[in-house]
């Protein structure tokens, strides 16, 4: 026990929890964990050594009467019933003034439950998306906060501290009120899934589709990390490639099963577009995809009923790695465009007050989305906040229709031989549809009357009209 | 007043519940309707006419003690509160035994709620999905009726008699307990939806991308109809392409707003696929286009900030035609793959106990999605209850390799052109994904374990396993 009023408290000292310790008492911040768990508690002090002001406790009562006040609370515990439990533990010892932080990827409408009920007792609930992984927990992470703006005053010299930087800047920002920190994240990772199925279809079109040998695809993606296509999951990617398996002598990417997992926050951000009506398809795409590939008997089976005859492509190799580059990046801004979207319509509807601008600068480091373009992104929400589309950005729009001829290559080229591209479809098809002015959805409404009397607008005046169509 | 036990009540005196009282009538059942609306309860008595036993009410004791016991009663009110309203309205009135059938487009966990709030009184609640518009509830419409097997022995003889008939059978069935009949609904529009956007991509690939005036788009579509793509919707589209507009002497359809809407159905179908972890992506994509409709603004400035220089397709018409006829049949059967596996995995989380077979049976005739190929999706699960996917039936599986060359051109020829089909690309995607033994999802694994140690599984071995990547 010490008299020490510690700046900062962590609940829930996994190795996330750890790591956000230790990263605060880097910044000579002191800093207090709670967790059930005595080894936990204990843990943390000794990975912190000596000569931080690093304690940890099982105690609920000391931990809270040892931060400064207004105090500064944070959980990270797993979503769901866990936080709640945490704040029915916590509750009754807060005062008000008093700030507790979720740092898990809640469901933003959890957070927006939470912030009432912890309001009425004047403690301020904040929803903060934490990207990075274990690694930027501990040495710089993108946080994404959102929650009472006054009382972020408390905690911003923390998190400016241990955020991750870039060009000195740290990847933390006050994003808006009530659960804007948690839709941001959610939203970010539906990007992740995007990206990371565009990467997946990239490696199957040239390994599967083009007869690859993966020596190859380890060296293009390296290449490709010092290209415009810079980032996080381009740069891992080169790694995974690389790493050999000690058991078999093969690369381990390949044992490896093709059941992919999934944690949700892709089919939130796909589900909640829908609600928001705001087309998402790459990242639908990806979504969709992870399901696809647990139907592996299914998929086995029809594997061999519906053969797929098509010839390995015979193309000119390094013309289709440089179309397939071109592809990748203009399928990759397609997704940030997609996603920057559903926040501007997120914040419409939820009164978040977002300011995208603010939301690509965090995004630039620490997080798993990080990637050399957002300096592009952030610098067309700079030239215009209300920009409806990133698709609308001169520069955007000028690097894409430079790289669409490539992707329709790389597309008719997948199409031939049989290879799965969905999300690179529907990056294209985004971009498609999006610059059609006039769109063949007249012809759904004359439908729809006809079955249906629903009713039809017309293009030359105001009204509502039907037709007896037979 | 009178003394008349009526074999059924009907509820909510709207052209839908008008015309299905109306079309009992006809099959010599009686008939009560009650309506707070006095002049909809006179004017179904006046519709049918002296000779029919029809009677519209406004009072609600008087309908409910005029109904045969156990009596059986109908909703035709709008989805949501006013169901609600009108089951608090009947059910103190009510006995045990009775029956209430909700016939509107209600979310399906709201009947499920409603079978249990009324099971207190044993009152048996069934969801049942109507579909065919006004003019299938006057003369025949496709019913999918879910809740109580035995009380369905009740509603069976009048549901029998008033359905559309094919081949003599009746496009009604039991079809499994709780929600099962609001569920198969749902997914039946979530196909209709699909159907319609890959009808409005196919109008927009050969109107916009090779040059078809609205004279030969016509003929197009009803030529089609006397081919393998008879069904509902490709005959309507005949004669709504073939409408002039009184004011203008344009064809109506070019004077309609291509802003398309929607009334969620789709999008629940898409929403609740998620959650079950099934791929339904040309459903996905045509939910998704009506929501990339209503961008009109963005979309006009689009067009002009990033043209479509690309020109008009320049091939052999008539061989178009065809690629796409063929096309046209892949995708749609892709689409009721999709739907179909959907409700497989549904009855298997829900419990419904659907039977594909009276699924396919009871959509060849009255609903909006009836087409000539139900007869083959049909024997499908005939000769296979337990298909896991249409794809893997001999037949189907052979129809698809037969056309799936023509999808790929006429693909092909859409990306060139810039027109955006992502519901054929949907299509195909599905069946390439669906017919690869592997899929390049185990980098997502390795991805996902590298930066933020969620494991994978082996090729290889059994168990949960970690790597340190890096």
């Amino acid at each position: 026990m010490n008299n020490l009023q510690y700046e900062f408290g962590m609940v829930g000292l996994g190795v996330m929890g750890q790591n956000l310790m230790l990263n605060i008492a880097d910044h000579n911040f002191s800093v207090i964990g709670l967790d059930l768990d005595p080894f936990k508690a204990a843990a943390v002090e000794e990975e912190a050594g000596a000569d931080k002001q690093v304690r940890g406790t099982i105690y609920v009562d000391e931990f809270v009467r040892s931060i400064r006040k207004p105090r500064a609370v944070m959980l990270l515990v797993p979503a769901g019933k866990p936080v709640d439990a945490a704040i029915a533990t916590l509750l009754p010892l807060l005062e008000p003034g008093d700030i507790v932080v979720d740092g898990g990827n809640s469901y933003f409408p959890d957070t927006e439950r939470r912030v009432l009920e912890l309001e009425k007792k004047g403690v301020h609930f904040f929803g903060m998306g934490v990207s990075g992984g274990e690694k930027g927990a501990r040495f710089g992470p993108s946080m994404m906060p959102g929650g009472n703006r006054e009382a972020y005053e408390r905690l911003r010299p923390v998190f400016e501290a241990i955020a991750a930087k870039v060009d000195g800047e740290p990847c933390v920002a006050y994003l808006g009120s009530g659960s804007a920190g948690n839709y941001v994240k959610m939203v970010h990772n539906g990007i992740e899934y995007g990206i990371m199925q565009l990467i997946a279809e990239t490696y199957d079109l040239l390994k599967r589709g083009a007869g690859f040998s993966d020596d190859e695809l380890q060296n293009i993606f390296q290449e490709w990390n010092n290209t415009e296509l810079q980032s996080f999951l381009i740069e891992i990617t080169g790694e995974i490639l690389s790493k050999m398996d000690d058991e078999t002598g093969q690369r381990l990417v390949t044992m490896i099963s093709d059941r992919a997992r999934s944690k949700g926050t892709g089919k939130w951000t796909s589900q909640n577009a829908m609600d928001l009506q705001v087309p998402v398809p790459t990242i639908d795409m990806a979504v969709l995809m992870r399901d696809m590939s647990k139907y592996k008997e299914d998929r086995v089976e029809a594997a061999k009923a519906l053969p797929n005859d098509a010839p390995v492509l015979d193309v000119n190799r390094t013309e289709l790695v440089d179309q397939m580059r071109n592809a990748f990046y203009f399928a990759m801004i397609s997704t940030y465009a997609q996603g920057l979207a559903q926040l501007t319509a997120a914040s419409e509807s939820y009164k978040y007050g977002l300011n995208l601008q603010d939301v690509a600068k965090i995004w630039r480091g620490g997080c798993i989305i990080r990637a050399a373009c957002l300096s592009d992104i952030r610098a067309a929400y700079a030239a215009n906040p209300q920009l409806p589309t990133l698709l609308l950005d001169p520069k955007i729009g000028s690097d894409l229709l430079a790289r669409q001829a490539d992707l329709r290559e790389i597309l008719k080229a997948a199409i031939d031989r049989g290879i799965p591209m969905p999300a690179f479809m529907a990056s294209l098809a985004y971009f498609d549809a999006y610059r059609s002015e006039t769109l063949p959805t007249n012809l759904i409404q004359a439908q729809r009357d006809y079955f249906g009397a629903h009713t039809y607008e017309r293009v030359d005046r105001e009204g509502i009209f039907h037709t007896q169509w037979n």
